[in-house]
């Protein structure tokens, strides 16, 4: 083994992330080299391991989208200043963090253009050119893009400048049509999170205050990361016929009459990825939920010099890849310490080892990076055992997840409860309220959480609003918030 | 049968491709519904028709790129100016198409930055930060993207102020790699043209006036379309160290000493749409080579309101899906005269027309896009023959593509010769020269021409530059360009 490259690696050591776990968060990404900071604040480099992830779960979301009719297309990059300012809500939510273009090649516009926050706009303003008929409803659209939000503080995936989402807009002939599909789509990111990245959800819908700017209502789906916090991970709003109105988009009904389509809109953004570091991440690095990991099994020839070895390992490769799973063989020569904790930091949810006893064996030895787990598995049924092992990784770290969720979702009846649970660590907090925004920024100021959502289950936790005393109908779910 | 509905449906018109080449063409990207303009010049909007074409194309290439190793990244949409200057004839050739960000949210910016026009100077500073040993090379990234030129003049996929593409970036250790990477890379992009677009391609390199801002070599795939012009269908370029000098990026080599790697980027954008439809478009719209077609079959039923009809039509579809082809049924009631001028337009390779006679027969009637050719298939035998005649489609778009650039292939020996074949409609036209730039520029002024490269195949023509009658070793092909 040639030393000096051996010791051009070394292992990194990462926050503990019980000490601080913002530190902890942004050590993986960099480690795990998930990002990089460009020279731009706030614009971030995905590098080619934390895009491989969000390539994953492009390509699960996408082939949802497209079973249930969506279309993808391609907007423009820019919006015309006249263009944004056509819904009043809307540009008063976004215009605030626009970016803006005023200079093209040498000349100066004459109409400033803002680099799209969202394409609520440029969709209307197509859709106002095309849409004549019923017939042609509903258009279910979706687009793959960048945006841009010029926000004061940054943080890698939850908060940055420009970001990678999709957003899904379509029109439907009536608000019934339009709200199934609003809720149809919360069940798509729902579905995504907890079968693909093995996080629970609460669903609910937004309060006005904290809805989507131009919305009628704003469904989300809120995940609890493993400090208890929250995380927004998933919206999809219903819009009523606003924008239409403001658009003029209208369309012959089948009684030839000029009508409004209703629309909606909906988005998930690389920020769930931040959401699988901060669920399932640990000590040891990043933890990779299988059906999202860039490397699902890496395979570790031990001592491959050892005549043999190296052979028996690439043939193990060649098999599980054969059986359809994403696999790396690791035959540098880097230490074997060295590379238990890079394919730890960087999150494989199964790493394989195989050495000459195991050879003779006829085993190689599998060990979960959800658990640490260790197992002799025969040669002879590799593939399907780490089919398995992939499958119990999946489902140990839903569990884990949800006890996390369960443990600490929480029921409170006045504001001195809420602040109490707060201080002790904090979670998801369900009280009633009687629906006053007043209320709403009281429980801010004075225990420090805000509105998740109003829970699709309203099971009563008790008579009164825990701030002003009133009687209330309404079950609130409170948190801290990413 | 509804008439007002069919009604509704009236079959589009477009302008005769002969008397109006130019017309045509828009006729045939709105019409086909391929694209539509938006509210900014030059800013177009893929719809999903269009759309659907491009990701064929980008799945094509992209599971290309990541058999040969490539991994895809995201980088920043903006650069800042100081970024963009590093580069000296970089910066020369770009910052007159730049549009600038000068505003974020209310602050103004220190430093304006650039929505990217291609992406060097991102790459060069994100390696600049990570890159230290000759271990790591090569690093072969690509990125799917959008970018943005502020031209004066735009035309649909041929020249937008935003336009889709993917730009391959790359470094080695060696300039051998580096070409050879560069080489590799033409050679993919001349594959898909040829195996996936059924366009046949002349590969060469640039002159140093037609080359790359800051590239030392160019070389380029040049398709012929309908028209006899060129279109420069995918470009390749190595750079030396002149941009790893430019920006400080540095390796440790095998003997432990610092040097530059080198260089390479290669881009492919929606501009090859734009040659789809101008090689194999005709009088009746798009024809679409149908390894990229979102539709690869049509089945329309005939006199669909007979018993059996809809369901024998339906049972087709499902079998030809399973089959693996891309299938679309028309049940709707527009009449069959709309939906076959429908589907032409659209340049759907396979039309199946199946009616009550048909069924009774046990077969169904299959239309070529191509060449308009029927033919009776046994249904029992649809899954195969339908594959085949999509494949005989390919082969009959290439051979005509093919006809029509080896029929306006010319060589010439004077300016005057090359004069008369223009006159003539034009074509590729392969002189020699001897290397002057005044000669190119003269050629250009009097014939009309440009270099669209110096072929690989360099068998010679003459002995002497037909501007300047001095000595010429090189072989050049012109032609007019879009």
């Amino acid at each position: 083994m040639n030393i000096s490259m051996a010791a051009d690696k070394k292992v990194e050591q990462i926050t503990d992330m019980e000490a601080d776990f913002t530190k902890w968060y942004t050590d993986v990404c960099t480690k795990a080299e998930l990002i990089a900071y460009s020279s731009v604040k706030g614009l971030l480099i995905l590098r080619p391991y934390g895009y491989a992830i969000w390539e994953n779960i492009q390509a699960e979301l996408d082939r949802r989208f497209k079973e249930t009719g969506h279309q993808n297309v391609c907007m423009p990059l820019l919006i015309p200043e006249s263009l944004l300012q056509k819904e009043k809500d809307h540009v008063a939510g976004f215009a605030p963090e626009c970016a803006w273009v005023t200079l093209g090649g040498s000349e100066t516009l004459e109409e400033r253009l803002c680099i799209r926050p969202t394409s609520e706009t440029l969709f209307c303003d197509h859709w106002h050119n095309i849409l004549h008929s019923w017939r042609e409803l509903p258009l279910l659209y979706n687009q793959w893009c960048s945006v841009l939000r010029w926000e004061k503080t940054t943080r890698p995936f939850l908060r940055h400048r420009e970001f990678l989402w999709q957003e899904g807009h379509t029109l439907h002939a009536t608000a019934e049509e339009a709200i199934r599909e609003t809720e149809r789509q919360l069940e798509t990111y729902a579905d995504l999170c907890e079968n693909v990245l093995a996080m629970p959800v609460l669903r609910g819908y937004k309060t006005d205050k904290e809805k989507f700017a131009g919305a009628v209502r704003t469904y989300t789906i809120e995940c609890m990361m493993h400090d208890r916090k929250a995380l927004q991970s998933g919206t999809s709003h219903y819009f009523g016929t606003g924008f239409a109105e403001a658009f003029d988009i209208t369309f012959a009904d089948k009684e030839n009459k000029p009508a409004y389509p209703h629309q909606t809109s909906w988005g998930l953004s690389t920020r769930v990825i931040g959401g699988v570091i901060m669920t399932h991440g640990d000590s040891s690095g990043l933890v990779l939920p299988p059906k999202i990991a860039p490397i699902q099994v890496v395979v570790l020839p031990v001592a491959q010099h050892k005549p043999g070895v190296a052979e028996k390992a690439g043939e193990l490769v060649s098999r599980l890849r054969a059986a359809g799973l994403r696999v790396k063989g690791d035959f540098s020569d880097n230490s074997p310490g060295w590379k238990f904790a890079e394919y730890e930091m960087k999150g494989v949810p199964l790493r394989i080892e195989i050495g000459p006893r195991d050879i003779a064996a006829g085993h190689c030895v599998c060990v979960r990076r959800d658990s640490g787990e260790k197992q002799t598995v025969s040669l002879d049924a590799i593939e399907t055992r780490a089919t398995e092992l992939l499958q119990a990784v999946h489902r140990g770290l839903y569990a884990r997840a949800k006890s996390n969720l369960d443990a600490h979702s929480y029921t409170a009846r006045t504001v001195e409860e809420v602040k109490d649970i707060v201080n002790n660590g904090g979670g998801f907090i369900k009280t009633m309220w009687c629906g006053e925004p007043g209320c709403e920024l009281t429980m801010k100021e004075k225990a420090g959480v805000t509105s998740r959502c109003i829970p699709f289950d309203q099971a009563r936790t008790g008579e009164a609003c825990p701030v002003c005393g009133k009687p209330a109908e309404t079950a609130v779910v409170w948190g801290a918030a990413y």
